[in-house]
């Protein structure tokens, strides 16, 4: 608990926790007042994921490579999948699938980008380990191929697509997950030296003792849920005070807070120069989201959710997921870096931003 | 003809050259039975193809390298070439689209991945040369270009849309066969030393003498023939027999049938760690199938179908061939492979096939 | 003013001159021969256009390195640019957009492509700084990126959706002007020790003295927004006249007549086994169009213009400006070079060519 406290006092961002129980106050003295308690739930979701991040990695620490690669590989976004089931579970798919694109979006373009950008500004030129980015990029290539072949499937409407984009979606789900599954024994098992470099954990963070790792992660993710139902219960009137649109909010406002505690570890780790460590943070997790994340969505949508979900897409989000992978693959092939590829990677990314924002509910 | 004997003797697939005699007795006794004279005449066909790609490459032997290359380029083939042809005089259009775009497909991901799988499964780094496979990947990036355009450029319906899209098929199959042209021109000819190792030829196998192999060639090809008018008589009833929708049987079946004998020696060079020619072998073919086959179809319905036919494919087919040519494309730039390149272009297959399988006949 | 004589008794390209007087004649004494001023206005284009660049380069070449590249980097496509001003100002906005994505298609295809070819064909295999080349072809995919969203996104009819395009088009516009400047800063500033090599200028070719080059500067402007006006009225009867499609005129006629003196330069250096220099002429005027010349077409609409003209264009313009772009990052990711690729790219120019040619008016 001492080993807590002390954390919290070293890391600011740690200090959001505050807001944590003036949000829990806040929605018993106003349930009504959606935009306060929108505020407050994005200020408390950050220091939370922060605090899990930091479990589940000492938790993997103290388990031994294979085990603990694996809790880091399902464990990881355990914000985003928190956020998600909620979402899910209160039947609001439009967030769940903008939220999944988003992620997917704000990891290999606003992070990688980020990390670029800032590791170039302090560094001439940066390297970094290709193989392992090549590896992340195509099992990310394979999930946008997932996610692109509904829509350019069944283009025609007839009464039996429903049935058709449910038994695929189902079907995809599966093979995603056996492909993550098997990746994992690639880069974990089989050939872990070609990827050694992009493994090593950040220094300088000791890991917790394994007790309070496991009560923090349990706790924690207790506290992720309460606040996630807050947060999906007021975004969608928050959004139209704010004049934001449903869709850039699913897509960036949701992307940005689960990820943030991600984005800290990986552009401290491109200022360093490790952007081996950038760049496994960004395409690892991107890929997590869209091999793992989304199908386990899919599938726990059979148990928890009001009706089945699908793996199909709205249009403009499928493009933006292809450009957003094509664009990172392209990007790594090299291994090298400096400050115009992140320049590069942002504007996409400030391209989809505006788009979103500026985007007429209508027209989605 | 005792060569041929012994041959048949020591090749276990040749075996299946029983179930010839055996379709064409069927054929006479019991010619309604379309779902038995289907499953015989794919068991047939495969045999038949393996004799024709062994004779091919014993009279390319004989003839030294330009010529004997110009034939390996042109009836490397000529089992899919056949099938296509008989479709083609019995006007069954879509058939013969599916079986091309599913040829490509097929080879780019089912033979290269199943090669970098197998050989991956027993050597633990594999390196083929890349230049070779960079070529083959342009040729069908190329074709794949010719397939797009037409979808994407007409997209407005109009009374003039039929004569463009002919008008235009014929122009896109005449530039099609001449950058196929100039491409054996480059690999065969001036720039030869750079494929080098991509094109030795299979060790342990001895040609046969160039009597045997013309008269083999000629007779076999007969024989394909009339294996394959029975084959496209029974391929609408038996799909409707297994619950397969025609897409699949035209896309997965037919190619895979077709392709058999390559996929013999394409999965069994992986083995014996000369990935070279299993490379060589996937992309060769499937560059061969759009850039040759193809076009030749186009031009050949002017004389042998009862209508002229176009190179407009289904949209699904032109993103799976294009999904499929990126990802040889990007598969191929480094030049090494290990297990999981071969399950990530597998995986692709498996989407493709589970949505070709699930897709209900009218949303084609 | 000798020099300038002098220079033009040394350079056919410039017996072309001729035209202009003659241009200026025909238009006084036969305002209505359509068919006769467009053929009398090409020909004065090109010789005007090989004075502006040479003008261009000896402006630059005198005010030192950053000046210097600043202007041949925002004048470089003046040509380009009055003949896109004069239509718009005209309201023709379907002829700028054509002209604007044919600029970039015919750079990325036909200057590139037949560099490659024409370089091949006299040396076996050239070799060029692939680095600069990425960079290039980084900002034509963040270009194309911008073109692609609005159609992508906007996929339903909506009334709201016409103030959506406008608001974003110029939200894009300042966008990629953003990220060509910084791409200067970067290759010019920051990092130019990359770019060196592609960076010589062309020899042989002796600068004018400032004062001449200022004059021909000015004067050979208002030639050319002269003679383009008389092109842009003509050019609707000569297309008919001539049986072309108008996208056919915007798309490969004007692109060709724009770009023809930066093709000399182009061609000549790959003759001279100079490929970075004709890579660099092909890429960066490619990426010039796309993010100076487009976007600032754009927002002079508002000034210059009857109407506010957006960045949505013909989806078959989108298609085939993504087409090339990504042809031409997949064929320099290796830095090296032989007459085939330059086969393949010609190739695919060819294909676009033939299909506007054929396209019936109605499908655009």
């Amino acid at each position: 608990m001492n080993l807590l406290l002390k954390e919290i006092r070293h890391n600011p961002l740690l200090w959001l926790l505050i807001f944590v129980p003036v949000l829990f106050a806040a929605q018993k003295l106003r349930p009504e007042a959606h935009t306060l308690l929108f505020v407050l739930s994005v200020l408390a979701i950050v220091p939370l994921a922060a605090l899990l991040s930091h479990a589940t990695e000492s938790v993997a620490a103290k388990t031994g490579d294979a085990v603990g690669g694996l809790l880091n590989a399902t464990l990881g976004n355990l914000t985003e999948l928190v956020i998600a089931l909620t979402a899910l579970s209160a039947g609001q798919y439009m967030l769940v699938k903008a939220s999944i694109a988003g992620a997917i979006v704000t990891n290999t373009l606003f992070m990688l980008g980020g990390s670029f950008l800032l590791g170039g500004l302090k560094h001439h030129v940066q390297e970094y380990n290709r193989v392992s980015a090549r590896m992340q990029a195509g099992l990310l290539l394979l999930a946008t191929v997932a996610l692109i072949i509904p829509s350019a499937v069944a283009n025609v409407e007839s009464a039996a697509k429903p049935v058709f984009i449910q038994q695929l979606s189902v079907g995809l789900a599966v093979l995603l997950i056996v492909a993550y599954g098997l990746g994992m024994m690639f880069s974990l098992g089989t050939h872990r030296e070609i990827f050694a470099s992009a493994e090593q954990g950040e220094e300088g963070e000791a890991p917790w003792p394994i007790g309070l790792a496991l009560v923090t992660l349990a706790g924690v993710t207790v506290l992720v849920a309460l606040v996630s139902e807050i947060f999906v219960e007021s975004v969608q009137q928050a959004a139209q005070a704010f004049g934001m649109t449903p869709a850039f909010i699913g897509f960036i406002v949701v992307a940005l807070v689960g990820g943030a505690a991600e984005m800290a570890s990986a552009f401290s780790g491109a200022r360093k120069d490790r952007l081996d460590l950038s760049v496994g943070i960004a395409l690892g997790s991107a890929s997590q989201i869209a091999l793992f994340v989304a199908p386990v969505l899919v599938l726990l949508s059979y148990v928890i959710g009001p009706a089945p979900m699908d793996l199909q897409f709205w249009p403009g989000a499928v493009v933006m997921i292809l450009i957003a992978t094509l664009s990172a693959a392209f990007i790594t092939v090299g291994g090298r870096s400096a400050w115009f590829v992140g320049v590069l990677l942002l504007m996409v990314y400030l391209i989809f931003a505006m788009t979103l924002y500026l985007l007429p509910p209508g027209l989605q």
